[in-house]
Formats: C-alpha cells, sequence, structure tokens
C-alpha cells in the first residue's frame, strides 16, 4: 500500500538519522542545554534574520500550541482562530484544557483576514456585558493553513498591523511552514515572518524530521521564563539533543528548503495528474496538501493500492480527498497513481456531476 | 569531562538506533496505531506476564505522570505520594496544573509505607469538615525511589492490599524500572508488578532509549479513553512507530533487562570506590544511583573531571552527591574516577568528620 | 428610571426578606449542614415529585452551571450546548476554564433537538481521527431557552431518550424554570423533569429570591461527591441556611409558581402592548421575556424612561431588544409604558420597514 | 444548644438586615455596577485610606482567595503559604484546581517570618534545576492567622519589604480583619494595611455580614481585568447590590470595628474562664478565636450544652479546641459557659497531665 495520507508517515531525512548515529555515545546536558540545542538555535535564527528570537524545541505541534498559547493569554482571555484551526479541530480540546475559550472565525479558505479579527475584537469592547464573555488575547493563524493555502505578504502584513493596533499578539502555526517557505509562488520568506509575528512555529515533524517543532519568540517578553511552562506541560524532552541535533542537520545548510521543494514539485505533479483525469480541487494550493474532488467510487477505486484521506463528503456521492507528499514520496508512487488513475475502468468516467 | 550526572546523557542502545535505521523509509500509521507498536505492546505484555494490559507509549515521564494521574482522579481528588516523589518535587508543578493537589507523607527513604497511607486515608475520612478538604484518589509511588531505593515484594503487596482496601488505585512510577526488574537484591520481577499494582510505567528514556515511557494500565477500566487524554496532553506522538520501534528492540529480547545489569554492575564498581576511599552513602541503594556523602573539598577536586549532581547540602562543608551509571557508562570512565580517588592529595584524606 | 432590563433587578419577595428577619439570630451549622436546607431539599422535592433527587444549594447560575458540568464530564470530554446557550455566550469562558469544550450546534430558536444531537454524536464516533478531537459527555440546555423558547414534553422526552441512548447525561439549565412552570401553555409541570432529564437546576435569583440555584439530580450517581466539588469551586456558602430559608420559603407553599405567575401576565401584557403598537416579534414566546423588534430611533425615544436590553442590532436602523418582567414589575410601569408608546411623536409611527 | 463552633453561625447584624429591607423593591443594575456597591467602595476605602484601591465585592472567601491568586500568578508559579494556611488545608484544593502548587512553610503560630519567605524563594533561584520546580509568585498570609494569632506591623512591615526586594506580590486573607483591627492590643489600624500589602480581602461572612468579602487591590496594576475573573470564576454575584448594602451598612459608619469590638471582649471573657479554671491554651490569641487545651472528658462533659470545634487532638486523652465569639455571641451563653465549668463533676478536677 502506497500511502499519500499524510506527511509524518515515514522516518526522517537520512542527513538526520546519520546525525543521530555520529554522536550517540557523545554526553551532553539535558532538557536543552547541550550545545546542539545553542548551535541549532543560532543556525535556526540566521535563516529567519532573527538574532535575538527566543528559541525553544519542543517534540510535538500539539504541545507546541497549547504551550504557547497558555503562557500567553491570562486566564480570563481568549485565542482568535479560523473555524478550520488546528488549534479548534484536531486538537482534543487542548487549549480548553488548559482553561481558554477558541473564539473562532468563519472562513472560506482557511485564512484569517484583518478585518474579520478587527470586527471580531470591536464587537468585544462594544458589548456592554463583556465582561460576561471571554477577552479576546491572542491571534492563531496557520502557515499554510489546515486548507493547505497560503497566507500572503500583504495579507499577513495587514492581519499584523491590525494585531498591533489591538495590542494582540500573533502567533504563526508553522507545523509545515516548510512548505510556505520554498514554494516559489509565496512572497514570504523565513526571514520575513519576524516582521508579521511575534511567535512563531518552525516544525520538524511534518518536514522531514523525526519529530520537533521550533517554537520562535521574535517579541521576547512573550517567552519569559517559557522553559518552566514547557517543562509543566510535558514538553521538555530530557534527551533534548536530539532535538538540538535534528533541528541543527535542516538548518546549518539550506535542507529544510530543498527537502521542502521536493516534496512541492511531487505535489505540483499530483496537482497534475488529478487536473489531467478531469477532477477539480476544492482549494486551490500550491503546498504539499492536495484536496481534489472525487467521485466515491473513484476513490474506492484508488483505494485498493493507495491510501490517502477523507476530508469532506460531499452530496451526490462525492468526496473532498487529501493527498500529502513529503520528502519521502517517491517517483514511483506518483508514477503508479498516474497509470491507476488512467487505466481507471470506463465507468468511472463520467464522473462530473 | 566524563559526566556521571545522570542516566540520559547519552543517545541510545545502538540495537535501537539500528532499527529506526533499518525502517526509515517504511511508511506506517500514525499516532501509535502502527504495526511495530502492536507488536511492542505484545512483547512488553508477555515480559510483564500480562496479556490483558493497556499499553500506550508516551515520549516522556512528567507528561506520562501527568496525564495517567489526571485521567485517573476526579477533579475534586488528589493524589498521596511521598514528600520525595518525583511528581512532588521535579515536575514543575505539573500535577497542580491538571487541577490536583498532592497529598504528601514524610518518609527518610523516599518509600510510603502501607500504614502510612492507611493513616493519611483514615484521618481524612474521619475528619468532619473533610469536605473542606481533598480526598484522596490515588497512590504513587516510584520503583526505584528518588532515593534509589527499593521496595521489596512485601511492602508492595502490603501497600497494595491497603490501596484495595481503601478503594485507591496504586500507580508506580518505573521511570527507572529497569534497574529494580534487574537488581539480584529484588524480589520482585518485571512479572510480579501487575500482581501489586493498577497502573506502572516502564521507562525509556532513563533505560536505553532516545526517548520513551510505557503506561501499561493492568486495571483496564482505568484506562478507558486514555488516547484522547495522551492526544489532549500533546502527548501522542505523530511518528508513533518511533516508541514502538524502541520498545520492541527493548522488549522482543531480554535486553531491557541485559543493558539494566551492566549499568548496576557498574553502579556496584562506584560504590565500591567510594567504600575503599573510606566515604559513606546517605542511602543504601543496590540501584544505578549511587549517594555518597563527600567533604565539599573532595567534590571540587572530583568536579575538575567528572561530572555529578549534588543531592543534598550537609553540615560541615559535606554534601550527598548523587552518581549515576547507564548502559553508556564505559569502563574507562570507572577506572579514571579511581585513580582520582586514590591519587587525591594528602590534604584530602582526612575526611571524616 | 423604570428598568425591564433583566428579572434580578429588585430584592426579593417580601416573604422572602421576612422568614431571614425571623431567623437572624438562631445559631445554625454552616455550610449547608442547617435544618432549614434540610427541610427546602424535602420542599423542593416534593414539588419535582422526585423524593430522591441530590439536591444542593449554590449562589449563582454560572457556579452552578460550572460545577456540575466539571464534575460530571472527564477531562477528555465536552459539553453539547446550542449556540445560543448561556455556557457558550455568557458566562466568561467558565466552562473552558474548567477545562472543557463547548460542542455548540446552530439553532434558529435556541432549543436543541433529539436529532441534531444524535448527528454530532454520530459525528465524532464516526470520525476516523476522533481521538483528535473533543468527546461529547454531557448534553446543556436551558429551559426556557435564551431565546424566551421553550420546550414541550414531547421534545424533551425526544431528546432525553436520544440523550440515554447514547449514554449522555441530559442537564437543565433551569435559571428561569419558574416561568416555563407557570406557563399555562406548556405541557410540563415541575413533577415532568424528572423523566426528562438527569440534573436540572431549578433557579432562584430570576426568580424572586436575592440568590440561590438549587441543583437537582435526578441521577444521584452523578452527584457523588459534589460537595467537594462545590467547596472547591468556592460555590459553598458558609452561612448556608440562607440558600436553605430561602428555597423553603418559595417551596414549602406555591410561592414559585404563583409569582411566576403574575410575571407572566404582566409579559402577556408587554407582549399585547407592542403588538398593538405594530411591532412584531424576534422570537414567538410565552414566557417573561418578550423580543421586540423596534427601530432604534423608537428603542431612544423609549429609553428616555425606560431600560431595556439591546439583543442584537438589524439592519436597517433597527434592532432586537430584551423586556423582561419580574415579581417585582408594578401595574404602573406597564402603564407608563403604554402610554409612552401611544404618545410617541407621528414620526415615530411609520416604522414598519 | 448553644454554639460557640465558629462566627457564623448566626444570620447578620440586624443593621444590615434593615437596609435590605429599605432597599428591597428598588430596580439597581446588576453585577456590582449599582450605585450602593460605588458608595460601598468609596466608604471602604476611607477606611482603608486608600482611595485608589480597586475594590471588588465577592460572596465567599475561598472564591476570593482562589480568584485573587489564580488571576495574579503565572501558569507556572506557585503561592507561599504557611502550612496551616487557609488556602492550604480548608479549601478543598480550590487553588490547585485553578493550576497552582501553594509552596507551604511550616511555622508554630501561623505567621510566615520575612527570612523564611526569603530562603524558600534564594533556595528556588540557587537550584540548578529550578525550572523542573514551581517558581514562587505570590506570598499568603492570613491575619489574623488560622491560629489565631495577630502580625504586629513590624512582621508585616519586614515580609512586605522582603516581598518587595524579590518582587512578590504579598496577600492578606483578612477574612477575620476586623478582628485584627478592632484588638487594642494590634498596631496595626485598617488605614495601615496600604503600606504593608499589595491585596487585602476585608471579611464580611465573619464579621457580622450575611455573607461578603472586600477584595482591595492597592496594586491597581493587579487588578487589571479582575471583574472578568470574578465572572469566569462564578464569583460576580447578580444583584450585586446585595454585597453594597451590606459593606455600606458596616463602613459607612464605625460598626465593623464596634461589632468586633464587642465580640472580642466576649472572647476576653472566654479566655479568662479557661483560665480561672487551670487550663491553658495552645495559641496565645486576643482575637476572637480561643483555643483552650482541655481533657476529652471535660469536652464531652461540655458538649451536652455547648458546640465548639475539635482542632487537634493530643497525647494523655486532651484536644485543642477553639471556641470563638461573634456580633451575635450573647452574655447568657457566656454565663453558661461559666457555670457549666464552675459546676463541672469533682472527677474533672484533676486536669493537669
Amino acid at each position: 500500500m502506497i500511502s499519500f495520507a499524510s506527511d509524518y508517515l515515514s522516518g526522517c531525512l537520512p542527513q538526520v538519522l546519520a546525525r543521530l548515529e555520529d554522536t550517540n555515545r557523545e554526553q551532553t546536558t539535558g532538557y536543552g542545554e547541550d550545545h546542539y540545542s545553542a548551535e541549532a538555535r543560532v543556525a535556526l535564527s540566521r535563516h529567519l534574520a532573527a538574532p535575538d528570537a527566543d528559541i525553544h524545541f519542543l517534540v510535538g505541534g500539539t504541545m507546541a500550541n497549547a504551550a504557547v498559547i497558555s503562557h500567553i493569554l491570562r486566564p480570563h482571555q481568549g485565542v482568535i482562530s479560523a473555524e478550520t484551526g488546528h488549534i479548534a479541530v484536531h486538537e482534543a480540546g487542548a487549549i480548553e484544557a488548559g482553561g481558554h475559550k477558541i473564539l473562532t472565525i468563519e472562513t472560506t479558505d482557511g485564512k484569517l483576514s484583518a478585518s474579520a479579527v478587527q470586527a471580531l475584537v470591536d464587537a468585544h469592547w462594544a458589548d456592554f456585558a463583556r465582561e460576561h464573555t471571554v477577552q479576546p488575547g491572542l491571534v492563531y493563524v496557520s502557515q499554510p493553513t489546515e486548507c493547505g493555502t497560503l497566507y500572503s505578504k500583504d495579507e499577513l502584513e495587514a492581519l499584523y498591523k491590525t494585531c498591533q493596533k489591538l495590542d494582540l499578539p500573533l502567533y504563526i502555526d508553522g507545523a509545515r511552514l516548510a512548505y510556505a517557505a520554498a514554494d516559489p509562488t509565496s512572497d514570504l520568506t523565513l526571514a520575513d515572518y519576524r516582521h508579521v509575528s511575534d511567535v512563531i512555529t518552525v516544525g520538524g515533524t511534518k518536514c522531514g524530521l523525526l519529530f520537533g517543532e521550533a517554537v520562535c519568540f521574535f517579541d521576547k517578553r512573550l517567552a519569559r521564563d517559557f522553559r518552566y511552562k514547557m517543562k509543566q506541560d510535558g514538553g521538555m524532552l530530557a534527551k533534548g539533543r536530539l532535538l538540538g541535533l535534528q533541528f541543527l542537520t535542516l538548518f546549518e545548510s539550506d535542507l529544510y528548503l530543498t527537502a521542502a521543494k521536493e516534496a512541492l514539485e511531487k505535489a505540483d505533479r499530483l496537482r497534475q495528474l488529478f487536473s489531467e483525469a478531469g477532477f477539480t480541487f476544492a482549494f486551490e494550493t500550491t503546498s504539499n496538501q492536495v484536496f481534489p474532488i472525487l467521485p466515491d467510487d473513484i476513490c474506492a477505486y484508488l483505494r485498493r493500492q493507495f491510501d490517502f484521506e477523507t476530508w469532506q463528503a460531499l452530496p451526490n456521492d462525492r468526496s473532498v480527498v487529501r493527498f500529502c507528499t513529503s520528502w519521502s514520496t517517491a517517483d514511483e508512487h506518483l508514477e503508479q497513481l498516474a497509470k491507476a488513475l488512467k487505466s481507471r475502468p470506463e465507468r468511472y468516467h463520467a464522473t462530473h456531476l
């Protein structure tokens, strides 16, 4: 079975594993205070053009999101998010478990607009009974979004300007940031994010590492005592150098971007395959996530050979499905998919409803 | 610098890393639902002689403790622990952050006695104002304890019998369980713990893995929905097979025990070295943790070459210090220490106060 | 200024205050263990035809909701509520502060249907990634709802049947229950609720008391140790008899219903006044809350003499507003409103848009 | 049965109830925004000589403590308290339920010394592994303490100076503050506390009101958004004027002090009675709490007529018991106790062990 179900199905980039091999018997201080973690912070901050960023490595994304958000918010505050935001949908209530409401905004493409945030915050402060409601304290966005879409530079600048005006920190969940940063259609490089946000995560798990998310505070005041919070949340890895070594491997060179670039090219090929076969997409994406709309019988036919995720059931026996690529997507996987699509039985051809 | 500061300073047993190498490009389902994790559960449950145990793998010990404890307790309940218990001292308030008080009991050796637990619980229920206090809901012990001491079979049986009578689950934190299970002076094997507890963690991080703790519910009713809790707490690893592969390597053979046995022999050698040099110990231990009492000037002298932990400052310029061994402790490290102790300057010899 | 802004603007029914006077110097045990509280429990349980109900008195509604909900839910569970539910809108995130997500359902009239609950729960269990989402653990409804509408017997029976099938407790927030129970158009009496719910609050604050909500567990298993939770949440009143005395005054006779009946008649008069003046209503209600749709200039005109709540701004310079009655609404207040509506300047008459 | 068990056994000072009567039909804004609450704030701030204090009224002490402490602390911080502190013993884990550890200090008389606080905080910051422990974030003391003892001006000044140096807010729980402020042996008046603390509660429940605690922030920065927290915690009373009216009655005159003074005189009489009967005291107190050490058979004899609290069992069949007085303690109660002590059977006389 070939799986396109996600970008965390294989191990890691071979360079990463080699690094773990090379250093295995070395003794280092625990809990992120080793020299590899220190070097990784320097390397990453160079890519971010943010020498003063306060950088911490955590194992996973839900942990990183929950730790950052509950570290920043006061108890009576909530976090603004798109209704499709990962924290609002797929983190098992981690934010609420930390005591905070998620103030959701409906969107069509997973992106929060500056005006929608402004409107929500204005409504709060205009409410006579505002003390009976949750005060907005932070804005959360994902880049790329959960729908595979990308914020442009203009969009993030507008959003950040609004956040600053409203005195709300802006937090970018970059679990898949590599696929935004390496995207030739994006006008934002890694070095730009410090100008449009206060905190960002640079994701490793979905971008070639065994595991690991780097939390980067551009606004260092927000980072104060964050290591206590990491420990309290169970997010401080004993052998912290495992995170340092992995991130160092990604960022001492351009590996983070080059690995993502390959995955993007393979996603382009996926888009081409589905397009040529006559299918449309639920979201227009350029990232490593592809969302074709497929008739359910085609889905069943493809599932004999391939694994992929059902995103949403549609009327008329169709579904939005998600295909993901990563550093480990093989060319032959794509070719087998191409073949399967081409050779699908005649009765699956009249699929446009 | 040679470090005896802890047992999580190096990478992992070479067999573990080899296993990650071998499987690196394989695609597996995420979040612990892969076949390696399934096999690891079977292998571990065989060692525990508990085919029905409900086993879950988490990355770290604080996470495991917090998840288990807050999963079992109701909001108005607290957990009983020795005052020296890891949860009470070194987990940054993780249990309280989950909403629960730790009901501590003073001990001399880190071990909870059945009678002390009985007394605390009796006092609660005898209190007219008990609803104004925290209800005991769970008992937490560590094996080996944070002082390096071991519960005997009799002690754990008595404790467990008391817990059952009091309708309190008993949870054993086995972050270093290997060093108890492989200890020839212990009368408890891995297969015994299911008879003396309801939940146990089988620690990997300090016993040869890169990371990983296995939470084993012998009482399956306590495990209900635990995967939700793991996810909510940020403790469900995306590439869950990394945990499965590591635990499988430990438990498909006797590696868990043989690796620990080596470390114990090296700890015996440490005990011998300090003894021969004329020093006594703060706790009589047989485990991989050794607690000599050293004059502070000897400490300073040794620290030029070796790293180790200060456990407690004592009067008269002495300290309890901790030396740990692990799978990666090299014979030459021990020989260098032997040499350093032997060749210490004359003025450090009159050390008995 | 005459206020129709809510039903908690005055003190309390004179009988209640008289009772406090009469007993003022008496000494009683604290924390709800006095004989008045005991008698009040018996009196109330008689009205509820539920001699076995486990009844507890708390000071306020937000406290009662938060305590009940977090007492029943396990940490990974959430509570299902209409999007307009008080807990979802006007309790400042109290439920989330207790660690739980509110799983909201959109409605047009504030009422949850059995089918909507079934659909939400089905979707959860059908979700392959359900452990990454919040598990439904409880259903919350308000009677009357926040829109002033009422569930019929059939509706609550259907909802409760669904809840039982799904193994979800059903909790009714009866902050204004008197106005449902005394409503001649309702086919549910106080004695019926035990057949259609597991827990209900019988509200006092908005129904004639100085303060007080009675939490009544029909399913006693859910009530276990609730007094600990009350204390922990700061909801156990030291002079608990104040709650007992107040509820005893309401329920040793029919005062709860007769006082509400008067308020309902006054609300009928309000509906008549607005209707005669040519206005329509946002929700068709029979309860003590009236929601006329008024042009904003009429609102401004009325506000010179009367206070009332703006519920929702509408297009074309109109608003939904809320007028409430209570035991303390005076006939002359209604007459002044009648006069104000009749004598409104000519230019305010062409108001139908 | 005559009860000396506590100071919250009766209703309230008659003036308070009269005030509720007089205003019962008046309509006021809810949630503490009425003019009585405003006037009460002014009146109280005058007594405190703190015109800028930010004052909020809550119903009960546990609620007030929990709201203040969790409002001030960040998630990774804990609160320092004497081991006997009310929050550490008798609030059912409310502080931990809010996520915070209580960092307790042993004392002999319930009072925290400046040096003990300094030592605890120094130890935290000197700890190499401090991020694995809970950071001290606030200091909590009670005045009078739970042992009935009083801080002197010097003691509180020293403690506050230390707190300021350590950048820790100092919070005084004044649940029984009246009995400190009215105590002729105390060198602290109400107007002094603003110089020795950042936040204080001025207790009503145990000092003559039906209920009510006033939280007074002398450092207004700590008060920011406190009303949100009150609402979220279920601590914002709908008919907030009930709190305003009660505190206004206490503080528009000297009623708070004069009522307490009477209670103190009655406590003096209690002390005299026990002394004359040959008994000693567990704590030397001048406040309204008296802690005689009584043989258990005398306790049993007295309990036929009187209720009082057992504080602590002692060896040799003796106990520390607590007798409380309040505004409602009647002279004849004291006389009956005097009689009972005098006329106790001969066999109870040889009580000194």
